[in-house]
């Protein structure tokens, strides 16, 4: 018999929230019982669940009293204070904020990279950061293979990443731009329709954003390389779903186009798109809506002694997120 | 008294051919007489250029008798047919494609960067591919400053460089997708509304795009730095207008923040908007219009001995063709 487990949703009608439901039921996880918890002003929203309507129910001090698996995706603040409750309250805790992802007593997750490390856990697991998880699910494979130094990368983020307003701001400042209408801007410092931003998340003092040095920091974490180094720019761009990066990336050992090809090839959880010359090659709407990542654009690269160009898409809420927090709950 | 030329201007109907009047016309270039020619196509058409309505005239082996100065930006074969019979006809002619680009006894110039090369020319001046002319005019500066190496770098670029077909093509696609009805797919081989694409003009036999090399190649010659490397990624994005460049540069001599804002703040053709606090970076929005690139998300590098990484937004359709063919033309 196999055991079933009481899960809680936190941020349950969330972009994120919605997606992990859609994993849960997908990949059969095994519910004995399952509450959707979330912020005042979404409780009582009905979302359908395994033929049933669920409703939401206010997230409180005492909501994780029995629970076995909570899955937190309602943003730093809501993490930092209920996360903890949660894990005294006895729940192993499966986290999507950025909150816990450096404390050293928290793993910080990718299963296909670095699934051991779910073991040493004391209640809480980070998920990682969604463009950090779309990169390393290509770069990975290739450090088996070569051992990474550093990677130069550029990021095109879709909106998604930023929630359900964005998802509305960029609907909404199309129509404008088309009926000719002023655009108003809300959830970015500027206009994201028909143009393209480089920030996402805020400014540290030297000059990057969190989020660009969450691809070097959390990737040494993941790949157990505390000397591995990532200069990133981070750029919002107007598409729904699925993140993509281009990434230049140095390697110790000699690359070859082959041997890059065939380790990406059975790499788990992503697939291979890569015959430009027929126009094969991975783009966010091919991405959208899928468990695996894609890369291409397979090259060796012209500006370092040992490195090899490549470009990656994912869809940042699956393998970003919701679907990589499901996997973790499966290694549980 | 000043002089005053017999201009030829073809491609006339064209995305920069209509930049190119505009450009003539505030620069208050001294122009006797002006042709628009163009394809059998969009002969006929009537163009407003200082109060008068031109005519577009068909392009012929005879068009370009008594003409002092030709602009060319009608595509690579109309350049590769008529470029040498407008020369031999006594013109002078400032091409716009990338036929004679890398041929030694046509200069290719960017006025604020190597104009005095214009001076060995044989009747052909080749004006640079709109990315590369949008970086440099940030990476030229800190060169000087610096002693730039190699650089990694990958492009946002707007649809307008691909022509009026490229802009119509995404209007069209945004409305399809918003009124749910299939997105038709004609000018690129994927969908561009709400998605970007890795692929910016044809593929070369290494995996890199003839875009992505022309960064490097045409730098080359610009800067006259024959050692200088580029890694690139070149990326189509639903931006209507203004290309940009996320870049990681390595250099020689000690790089400082402070001497890299001083040299780019007194670039000739160059704004620096750089208080990313205040959200305060280039957009392709904020560049579309206008004549001067800007520069933005000034960082030492992480990933890089002695780097800096910056961010430029550019309207390619000035600085990258119409602007630097007139302000060639000045030169002359």
């Amino acid at each position: 018999m196999q055991k079933s487990y009481d899960i809680a949703v936190v941020g349950a009608s969330g972009a994120v929230g919605i997606e992990l439901l859609d994993v849960l039921h997908r990949r059969s996880f095994p519910i004995s019982k399952i509450s959707l918890l979330a912020s005042a002003r979404s409780t009582g929203k009905r979302i359908p669940f395994r033929g049933q309507n669920l409703t939401v129910e206010k997230l409180k001090e005492s909501s994780f009293s029995g629970v076995d698996i909570a899955f937190f995706s309602a943003g730093g603040e809501v993490s930092r204070r209920f996360v903890p409750l949660a894990r005294d309250a006895g729940a192993i805790v499966i986290d999507n904020s950025s909150v816990f992802r450096m404390q050293p007593d928290v793993p910080l997750v990718i299963p296909e990279i670095n699934g051991g490390d779910v073991a040493a856990h004391h209640g809480i697991i980070a998920n990682p950061n969604c463009t950090t998880a779309v990169a390393l699910m290509a770069l990975y494979p290739l450090h088996l293979a070569f051992t990474v130094r550093r990677i130069f990368a550029a990021s095109y983020q879709a909106v998604s990443g930023s929630g359900a307003r964005a998802i509305a701001e960029l609907q909404q400042q199309v129509r404008a731009a088309q009926d000719g209408r002023a655009v108003e801007v809300e959830v970015y410092p500027h206009p994201i329709a028909f143009n393209v931003l480089p920030q996402v998340d805020s400014f540290l003092s030297d000059g990057y954003t969190k989020e660009e040095m969450k691809l070097q920091n959390e990737s040494r974490r993941i790949m157990h390389l505390p000397e591995f180094r990532a200069s990133v720019t981070c750029v919002r761009v107007p598409v729904y779903r699925a993140h993509s990066v281009a990434i230049s990336a140095e390697f110790e050992k000699l690359v070859s186009l082959d041997k890059a090809r065939q380790v990406l090839a059975k790499a788990p959880g992503l697939d291979v798109l890569d015959d430009p010359q027929h126009a094969v090659y991975p783009t966010p709407l091919q991405a959208a809506g899928r468990d695996n990542c894609q890369v291409g654009r397979l090259r060796i690269d012209s500006a370092l002694e040992n490195g090899l160009a490549f470009w990656v898409s994912g869809d940042q809420l699956l393998k970003g997120a919701a679907l990589n927090a499901v996997q973790i709950a499966e290694l549980l």
